[in-house]
Parts: C-alpha cells; structure tokens; sequence
C-alpha cells in the first residue's frame, strides 16, 4: 500500500513539515514519489522512480519551500506496474484548460478494468498501473458529464456518482484536485485535520520533529492536511469512513457537499 | 525572443553540458525556464517562472545528472502571456498514451489564432501563450489524423502538413516530442550538431567551460542537439533553413522524412 498525503489551504503554504513525516516513511515504500504543486492554475510535478528518503528531487522539495493552495503528494510501494517515471504518481491530465492531479492508494483487483472502466475518450494511460487506468476513466467521464468546467459543488455532485464505480473494483483511497478544490475519497484508510487559530505546535508521528504553527501563520490561516495515517501524534485527526468523499475548500470541508 | 535547447541521443545520455550553455543567456531570458525528460515512456517536467540562474529548480538540474534520450528545454523572455508558472514553456499533453513535449521560440500575432488555429476539440490551453494554443490545435489535429500512435515517418508526413499553417501566424520556431523522436522546425533560428565518434572537446561559447566528450562516451554513443543559437564555439553547427522540419533519432537526422 502507498502513502497518499494532501494539502488545501486557504493561503499559500508550503508543506515541508509534512513532507517530511511523509518522507519519513519511505523506507516501507521505497518505489518512487511524486509531489505535485498548484500556483494558481499552473502546476509543478516532482516525480521520481528513486526513494522520497534517496531521491535528490525529493531532497530539493524537503529544502524548497513552494507555496501552494492545493498539493497533492505520493509515496508508492509497487503492486502494479514496475518501478518506473512512468508509474509514479501523482498523475496528470488537461480537462476544460484546467490540470487535474490525481493520486491513489489502493488496488482495483475485484473486477478487469477493461471492462468495469472502459476507456473509448481520449484519456488514456501512459504507464501500467491499474491507478492511471481509473484517473483516465474518471477524466473520459467528467468529460462526457460537463461541457465546460463546472462549479466545484457540481463536480463533487458528478463525483459522486462516479467514484463508487471505480471503488466496486477495489480499494480506492483518492486525492483529486484541478487547482479549485481538493477532493478526498476513502474505501479503507484516510485521516485530515484542520489546522487554524489558534495554532499550536505539532509533532510528527515517526521522528522527533516538531513545529509551533503559531510562529509561522497569520490568525486568518487555515489549512487541511488529508493524509493515509495522522502524520502527527498530538493532534486530533478524523478517520475518513468507507465510501466518504470529502471535499476543502480554503482550508476547510466544504460544508452541504 | 526565447531560447530553445532539444537533445536526442542513441543512449540515455545528460544534458548537464548544454543546460549550462543555456542558462548562461537566462539574464536576458529571465522570464521563466523549463525543461523535459524522457525516461522510456515517463517523463519528469521541471518548470519555474524564476530565471533559469537564480532558481533553485534549474540548480538541481545542473547538478542532478538526469539521463534521458530526449529532452526538451526553453528560458522564456515573456511577450505574450505574464511571468506565471502556467506560461512555462514546455508544455505537456497525453496523446495516445503517450506524453508530448513541446517548447516554442517566436511569437504568432500574424493573424488572430482563434481564427486561423480553432481549437473545437478536447485540447485547451492552461495558460495565456499562444504557444500553448498552437500545442494544442497541433495535438487537436494529429488527434484527428491518427486514430492510434503512428510510426515517426507518419507523424513526420502529416507535421509536415500542419505545421506551415501555425508558420502562417508568425515565427515558429518549434521543438517537439512523444520520446520516440525530438522534431525540430525553424522558421527564424535554430541550430543543431551532431556528436559522435571521434569524440573531440568543446567550448561553450558564453562562457569558459570545456567538456572532453571522449572521456565521457563510448564509441557507438551518438547525441544531436539542436539550440536556437550555437552553443559551443568549436563545433560545426548547422543552421536550419526557413520552412524546414528536421527529426531526429538515436541522435542523428533520420534520412529520406
């Protein structure tokens, strides 16, 4: 299983405190990362088939701070698909002049997905993995549902209705984002917190690392942080149920969605 | 005007050599670099709206030996479109389950591009350029061309027919890639060399550094790279005539397209 980690935030912050935590657990899932930043409607990708831990990309993003509203990042432990670029995630595709990112922890093998998820658009994998099969299949039938980019509440709508088809051929644990919101869908395994005012300190989970948020926001900040297993011991991380999607919106779930 | 540099090698060769060339001309270009890495069928693109001499993304790639067969790179002085991450040159699509990279120098005001490139299909542009915008009536009409990935004599065949009309527009200088081959076409300015055995040593031309490449290749290794201006003082650049297309495989120009 990877390691998904994902950032919304309502200015641009970066995310080195929890890159690193991420980092940290690299060990068990040696098979490349990938971290990708929204600037606006630009985007910055950092993949790499090495180790988040030896990988000299990933040491440039932990000493880097790029401040972003949306980040989406990806440990991987290879199930399908070899150890290559062309396997890491997070994935990459160009709807309605917007880039959607995509990233998935999990694996889709109840079902051949040639079958449960057709793919007859235009959207079709570069890679091997079953991940990038169920990205291009979500983008085909985004695509099919909306002429133009809709507003976020009727993308979470759409979403809705499509996510269970891909999460009936597995484990399906997601982060999505076009640089407008970032959606989160669990089936198994996926915590976020919210972090706001007052901030306090936190200490991540596996070393002995701390950071007092306090010294380092304004009292308007407010960040969620999704993540496959609270990256910090002393704070409170809610467990995501089977079939949730969650969706943040400047830092916060968008409430009524 | 940008500068473009593509390198196309018979071995997964880097680029570290030429990607200082370039950087050295980023005073002048200092609205944004980007650049592009095959690795088989995967890609790793880094992009940022810094100077390709003060940001720390374009250091890690001097010194980051990244070996690939194709590479594509551009150091952007913005005339249409701000400074902003989303108008980094190179631009990236998937077609074909495959990626393509594609990275342009001049600007297209002849005519008004939503006219004479109409884009009616799934391909629209993130960004402002109307470099993006030809990238994507290019992708839009080989889309429509081929219904699968053709052999690099078809695609070269049907380039050959579109891209006099995006030539039409203005200045286009291009250089393009699906990491099968690096296409290179000049309406203004463009350069390239061919380095094989007998490897001797070159000198860049902007600066004092020297690289003996015969200490540094086999024999049967063999790398094309093509710049808008000649990068080195000491080799025979060739320069590229109004109009012309040029491919380039296992780092040589492929004969009879």
């Amino acid at each position: 299983m990877c390691q998904l980690l994902g950032m919304n935030a309502n200015t641009p912050t970066d995310v080195m405190f929890s890159f690193a935590g991420l980092s940290h657990r690299a060990d068990e899932h040696k098979d490349g990362f990938g971290i990708a930043f929204f600037e606006g409607r630009g985007l910055r990708l950092f993949i790499d088939p090495e180790s988040a831990r030896a990988s000299p990309v990933a040491d440039m993003v932990r000493r880097y701070p790029i401040r972003s509203h949306h980040v989406i990042a990806h440990i991987r432990k290879a199930t399908v698909g070899a150890v290559a670029l062309q396997n890491c995630h997070p994935f990459v595709r160009e709807l309605w002049g917007r880039y959607w990112v995509f990233a998935h922890n999990g694996d889709l093998k109840h079902a051949p997905l040639a079958q449960a998820l057709p793919l007859h658009g235009h959207f079709r994998p570069v890679g091997d993995t079953d991940s990038e099969h169920a990205f291009c299949w979500l983008m085909q039938e985004l695509a099919k549902a909306h002429a133009d980019v809709p507003s976020v509440a009727e993308l979470t709508h759409t979403l809705r209705e499509l996510l269970p088809r891909v999460a009936a051929c597995g484990s399906f644990n997601l982060l999505l984002s076009n640089g407008q919101a970032l959606w989160a869908h669990a089936t198994t395994k996926l915590h976020w917190v919210v972090r706001q005012h007052p901030f306090g300190a936190a200490t991540l989970a596996d070393e002995d690392l701390s950071v007092d948020f306090a010294a380092l926001t304004t009292p308007a900040d407010r960040v969620a942080v999704v993540a496959t297993e609270p990256l910090t011991a002393d704070e409170a991380w809610t467990a995501m149920a089977p079939g949730e999607l969650q969706v943040f919106v400047d830092g916060a779930p968008l409430a009524g969605t």
